[in-house]
């Protein structure tokens, strides 16, 4: 039997200035009334740390190299969308996707209350199980100073045959 | 054969105030004459980063969502007593550990010379292997500054049967 | 059939003064005309938290246990070198290496035109697969800040029979 292989990704993005009109992604999530972060996509910590988990594993780059500016497409989708052509991708390049896991690092917002909606989001999405959890760092660093959040995850794939 | 899955877990604790009376713990060891962690609990970071990763492979949640406020009674209860019953709780929903892995990054405890007495612990409170490692930050970050430690940690877990 | 292991492995270095007649290696490649990292060996976060991962998933300690001061003819080896051995220390222990994953974090240098060299590089030393990505921190933090470059590394190993 061929052995799996496990891939790592993280992610960050700072908040938005008071009075942004963006929108607040989470695990693609809506959060209205939350603070939103910066960035030329929807600034999803989530989704971006998974797909580029996914990456990891198979050996296929990181969002940059597959979303970046030679594939100009992908600026500013939605971060399910690049999550579910990461999986695409993983798939077309021989892997099986067993699981994906990725842990929230911040403040704000509160991730309990949406961590199954989420969760059946992001897995659906990557058409394979996405789990999120959530943390905080205890007033340190800068997601403990809430000027950003960050994820980081994992992930297991296995060649396909 | 069913595949395993993988998650995981990071946590961060701050350093408490000059003249703290707490104790530090930090892989299931007490070290006195150590700078104590603040914290609800023991703020044993490696302890609760490994149960979090447990919790991440299986699909529970987290800390917060598994001994938060609405399980008072855990408020307080020391990192391997966690680690504890989240092994439990995992091995309760079907799984089979495989093992964890945590490094703790920061300056302060060193971790060499008691990192066989915390694996011992850690594993016995998992009933899994548990490995340990440590790194610094060359002076960078929060815990480069001394103002607080960290842990991550990757677990992985297979279907029981 | 036995069980893979996991592990988890970070590393930060700073970056040199202005002026620093180091050289800058990462992944096992070097970028002349990049800043170089500050450190006692070559710095190559990269290599570093790949050799991290091996060993926190062999369950063999880390880079400061293995070539600390216990074994000084370690001190300034090449990271290429240092993932070679600690590779060949995991294997000697009884664990075949399945695949390493790292991530770097921070703005300088670009990976992507140098990935499939560093990857190449990285294999060869480690005697299996080694995947490498990067990402930013959106400004935030000191990779975000410049001050230096982290990486993030897991990996996967089994036991040989």
């Amino acid at each position: 039997m061929k052995l799996p292989l496990v891939g790592i990704g993280s992610d960050v993005h700072a908040f938005a200035e008071e009075g942004s009109t963006r929108e607040m992604w989470l695990g693609g999530v809506l959060f209205p009334g939350e603070r939103p972060l910066e960035g030329h996509s929807d600034a999803d910590v989530i989704a971006h740390a998974a797909a580029d988990a996914l990456f990891s594993a198979a050996g296929l780059g990181d969002l940059g190299s597959n979303f970046g500016t030679s594939e100009p497409e992908w600026a500013g989708a939605a971060g399910s969308v690049l999550l579910a052509e990461a999986a695409r991708r993983v798939r077309a390049a021989g892997f099986e996707i067993g699981n994906v896991a990725v842990q929230v690092v911040g403040n704000r917002p509160k991730v309990g209350p949406h961590r199954d909606l989420m969760q059946e989001r992001m897995s659906r999405a990557a058409g394979a199980t996405v789990r999120i959890s959530a943390t905080t760092t205890d007033a340190l660093g800068f997601t403990g100073r809430g000027e950003g959040l960050a994820a980081i995850a994992t992930a297991l794939v296995i060649p396909a045959s």
